[in-house]
């Protein structure tokens, strides 16, 4: 059975929780608090030179991290990750998108808000992510007035890599009314029979 | 015939220029030049609303964009993307540890030092770029430790994405003489017989 070394709070781990109770792959959840450097032991280095979550530990005692690595893996041969290769592209464009132009403005903010309670001198810095994230918000809402997903008018792993922090971008600041498309779209994926939410599990 | 829209001078634009010399697949070159911000203009935001450089045109006029994203695509079948899904895990595990863990700090650094010619009010930004630079190397240095490829000892598309970066680093004050293991990797890289260098389309 896999074992998840996650913190339901972070985004990047529910996005595992998520994909997990969506395909109901058993597993179990290794709660690690990041905000006590409990990824930051020698004994979680050894599982994840990188010191972050989630990690998947297989069977066999082997590693794989870095959520939307682990999402493609879990979700190979399923509809969440359609096979053809240009499809599977494009799912890729929008993860990476969501690691380079989304996750570092929104979870940041998010972060520094909710989790520091917005310390003064982290403010500026809160501050300046909200240019970036509204930037990555017009994106997806672009996206979003041509497809009902962000691949093919299809769930896939794609909108869970965005809804994870999306969902969540009003605990940093970002007021989601401003774009319809987005609230209709995380509503589809809400509406799924297997969604779980964060707050289930503690996050 | 693949049309990319890049700036040579752009890791990121070089991982594709690389992987299609390694291919033998040919290739129209756009070249776009990122400081004049022909990027951000109304027109290429029509092919890439994400406003970034490299974006590939395929024959039906569609685009697909995300260095990263793309290498996926074109390795798809080719020995540089094994098929076996836990080996692309893996392959994607590097890449998105380089998009978060890598560019952001030693990229970075390199376009302040380098093309914005370290102006004053960016020599903070650089220095703290220096920390998390050095962290992504010294994990980079563990693995090859293990292996002589970041994904089970065969030249992929993961080391493309991390070479393309690395192999400049010093141009972002990095000294990698630190590093044996990334230094022997890097040159089992250029010692491949299609092996381009970014010096020789003007980078």
């Amino acid at each position: 059975m896999y074992k998840v070394y996650g913190d339901i709070i972070s985004g990047n781990c529910y996005k595992i929780k998520l994909l997990m109770s969506l395909l109901d792959i058993e597993h179990e959840w290794i709660e690690m608090d990041l905000l006590k450097g409990e990824a930051r032991t020698d004994e979680f280095k050894s599982k994840n030179p990188n010191a972050k979550t989630p990690t998947l530990e297989l069977d066999d005692g082997s590693y794989l991290w870095e959520s939307n690595a682990i999402l493609n893996f879990l979700a190979h041969g399923t509809p969440f990750l359609p096979n053809a290769p240009l499809t599977r592209a494009k799912v890729l464009q929008w993860q990476f998108f969501e690691q380079y132009s989304h996750e570092p403005y929104i979870a940041v903010a998010r972060f520094i808000a909710k989790y520091l309670g917005m310390p003064e001198d982290r403010r500026d810095e809160f501050n300046a992510k909200q240019k970036g994230g509204h930037k990555a918000l017009a994106v997806m809402e672009q996206q979003l007035r041509q497809s009902t997903y962000f691949v093919e008018d299809h769930y896939s792993i794609a909108d869970i890599s965005l809804y994870a922090y999306t969902h969540v971008a009003h605990e940093g600041g970002f007021d989601l009314a401003h774009y319809p498309e987005i609230l209709a779209w995380m509503q589809r994926i809400e509406a799924h029979p297997k969604h779980v939410t964060m707050e289930q599990f503690g996050g």
